[in-house]
């Protein structure tokens, strides 16, 4: 295989302003998917996307998701499915990406045009888009093109999934691709998403776990209106002074969630999984830099790591309806609704997790005496994923990484949730692999977004080497 | 006397039509203070005061205030500083209202327009400004004229001063009036200020003690900028988790202050102070109307009322910085601020409720072992007041109620803050009487404000009467 990947690695090389100047093009187009007014651009991002892929020679199918549900008037953008390959003979991989960007305003504080891609003497890439997504699906793009100008044989079928609403909530999506499991993608061997980024600069990472989330509302209400204090401070029983009694039982300073049972749930630590924290490229350094302050909860990383990905969290976001403004007003807010969420992780149960929240929290105000009216239910509840870092989907991309950045990568789980992750491996039963392209100070939706070129061409290489080791990975 | 008032009161009463055609004049000029376009006509409605008075022989100035503070390229409006009478052998009384009004648009759900003064068939007087305050200064004006025209000699020397920005925290006007304590008031000797309400609509009231408000910040920071939960949730001390375990220290369901030492700086209930408590016109009914639920602290009025007036209550306002709009958002904030307030009543020291207020919560935060940093500061503090209900200034109002309502007013305090009340009790030295024209449910602030024609045209009696009646009061 080596003379193979070799005579693609340097075509990558020798195509690397081409592809650059592809991922201008995409940058160019401000396929920004929250702002209805941009979808014309969301729906141009596809049809490029779509003749780009048609141009290789892959077939390709815009699907249409019909309207978008909190905006009727408007289509949503369609999902880019394509096939680049049929050989019975070969593995076939899904991957996914997304083709839509966040916001971004050049008054928003961008030193470039945002919807410019500005490739620096450093190699730095600037763009909106630019590592969020489009640079790893153009990856792919790219890697089938590198293939096709070296005369080497493309080692897989490629089954790619490019949708547009990624940054406003993938609507419609997991209804496809719950649908496609046993339809497009049915022959999929293993699924590969490149959408997230390395833990730091220096170290590639494959990652094999994500937290999941349940977000709940605590509702607390009393007067029929809002009260003023002057008049009725004193008289009446305020829904913000049991709101924040609730809101002080759920968690420490410490981060101990204090609601009885959860805790029970989680999976233990095993011998295997520890050894997978061992010399992992992060330091205590590099988390103070990004909290912007040492007010971290633990002094070493193992602890702060574990904390971030494989044990549950509870923060408390916000409460509605009270006074949030700056300066004084002198409200008893008639209704208030605290936002919290818990980050879960194996072997949680949402179901599980929901019912003890609701029976902790009622306990909670039963104990006050109050005659104010509770309500505490999800809003959204979503699944931790974790897949096996030993399966040989992740093997072949282990060394992938070390073909391509001679090092071993880091196995990595995320703290936030990624959920079309699970809805690709629930529809399909097969191995998902998380395998980010991009670094940690990228910038995804900030601004200033940035790809490096080294982590594009690279990247490039890494994708094509990926399904180059994942075509003659033994099952076992 | 008997005779004179009785003139007086028939004069009142042909000139009824006289007098609300007057209120219409005055409701008709929209002295929005709040809104910087309706300056000129705030100016205009002082301009509109000055002339009437001096029609009615009164001495006038327009006493100008400089640049609004918020906004130094306008003037405030100034105020209207007048004298009717300077007979050395008169008491003189020093009477304050304010022209200026609360913001009103039709839009905002009215149902008449707001600057028009529309009267129905059953009395009520819909129009911004025909309560709070234009109803009960025109009523001073109105006296006058109907002792002029009844030929029945004005009872005593009557200072008046009537400012522009009542409505927008009375810019200016406390430096006016400690200047003019020992100048242009120098020979008050008695206040009265007609800019409350009864406490219900069938009773009318005297109002003799007003709570302090002290208005408190709990600043709670760590990281650098907000962070995305599923990142850094479980690695770093969350503010918003402090902040909920301080405000949850403060108070309980029951009203009941948990900061240690609020409670002994608070006057204990006299048994003459009890009586006035007997046959207040109040129900549980009104208390329950008000609040629009049944989420009282206690189930009687007389708690309640005590609850209300004379005790401390402390309110959680709501936090700044935090998520506070609808649907959810995964955010750990970087720093919150947690408003809340004490109302303070006798014999409670500004100073020192701050100083146990800081201590408490750096106590109580101290006790989180928490590495954010906490800040805890007055945002701002006004002090109660409290008159003696047997002042000969009360009496002789008292006489003035049964003369023209036939019934003995109740002795009322109320639980917010009207800051000039203090003021002028500290400027003058003399007693201040809050003696309330309109009633509970006139809707100050609200849409379709009203005051009855009945409030208002026995209301300009009552102001006569009460004048006549302090005229003659015994000092003991």
């Amino acid at each position: 295989m080596a003379p193979q990947i070799d005579g693609f690695f340097s075509q990558v090389d020798s195509l690397s302003s081409h592809f650059i100047d592809r991922l201008s093009k995409a940058v160019a187009i401000p396929s920004v998917s929250s702002e209805a007014a941009r979808r014309p651009d969301v729906v141009r991002m596809a049809h490029f996307l779509a003749d780009e892929l048609k141009t290789l020679g892959a077939s390709v199918e815009l699907r249409p998701l019909g309207k978008q549900p909190d905006n009727p008037e408007l289509d949503l953008p369609p999902v880019v499915l394509a096939r680049y390959g049929n050989d019975k003979n070969k593995r076939t991989i899904l991957v996914y990406g997304h083709y839509d960007v966040q916001p971004a305003e050049k008054s928003d504080g961008w030193a470039t045009e945002p919807f410019t891609l500005s490739v620096g003497e450093d190699g730095r890439m600037f763009g909106r888009g630019s590592t969020d997504d489009k640079g790893p699906v153009l990856g792919w793009l790219n890697a089938i093109e590198a293939h096709q100008k070296a005369n080497v044989d493309f080692p897989v079928n490629l089954l790619m999934c490019f949708e547009g609403m990624e940054e406003y909530g993938s609507e419609g999506l997991e209804e496809l691709i719950q649908k496609e499991g046993k339809g497009y993608f049915a022959d999929a061997d293993a699924v590969c998403i490149s959408d997230n980024y390395w833990l730091g600069t220096e170290k590639p990472c494959l990652t094999y776990g994500l937290r999941g989330c349940n977000y709940y509302g605590v509702e607390i209400s009393g007067p029929g209106a809002d009260l003023h204090s002057g008049v009725f401070g004193g008289t009446a029983q305020e829904p913000m002074t049991d709101l924040v009694r609730i809101l002080a039982s759920l968690v420490d300073t410490h981060g101990k969630i204090l609601i009885p049972g959860i805790m029970d749930q989680v999976a233990p630590v095993t011998k295997e999984e520890e050894t997978l924290y061992d010399g992992i490229s992060f330091t205590m350094e590099t988390l103070h830099d990004s909290l912007g302050s040492k007010t971290t909860i633990f002094e070493d990383t193992k602890s702060t790591l574990m904390a971030r990905w494989r044990f549950p969290s509870l923060s408390i976001h916000g409460i509605e309806g009270a006074f949030s403004a700056p300066g004084a007003k002198t409200v008893i807010p008639a209704k208030v609704i605290g936002k919290f969420s818990i980050r879960i992780v194996p072997n949680m149960e949402i179901e599980k997790v929901n019912e003890i929240v609701a029976k902790h929290v009622n306990d909670t105000f039963a104990t006050f005496g109050s005659k104010n009216t509770l309500k505490v239910y999800p809003i959204h509840t979503g699944n931790w994923w974790a897949a096996s870092p030993n399966h040989w989907n992740f093997r072949a991309a282990s060394k992938a990484v070390e073909r391509v950045w001679g090092v071993q990568p880091d196995f990595t789980r995320e703290g936030g949730s990624i959920p079309i992750t699970l809805t690709f491996e629930q529809s399909t039963g097969k191995n998902v692999l998380l395998l980010p392209m991009g670094s940690s100070t990228d910038g995804a939706h900030s601004i200033n977004e940035k790809l490096d070129k080294k982590n594009y061409i690279e990247g490039i290489k890494l994708l094509g080497a990926y399904l180059h080791y994942v075509a003659e990975e033994p099952q076992q």
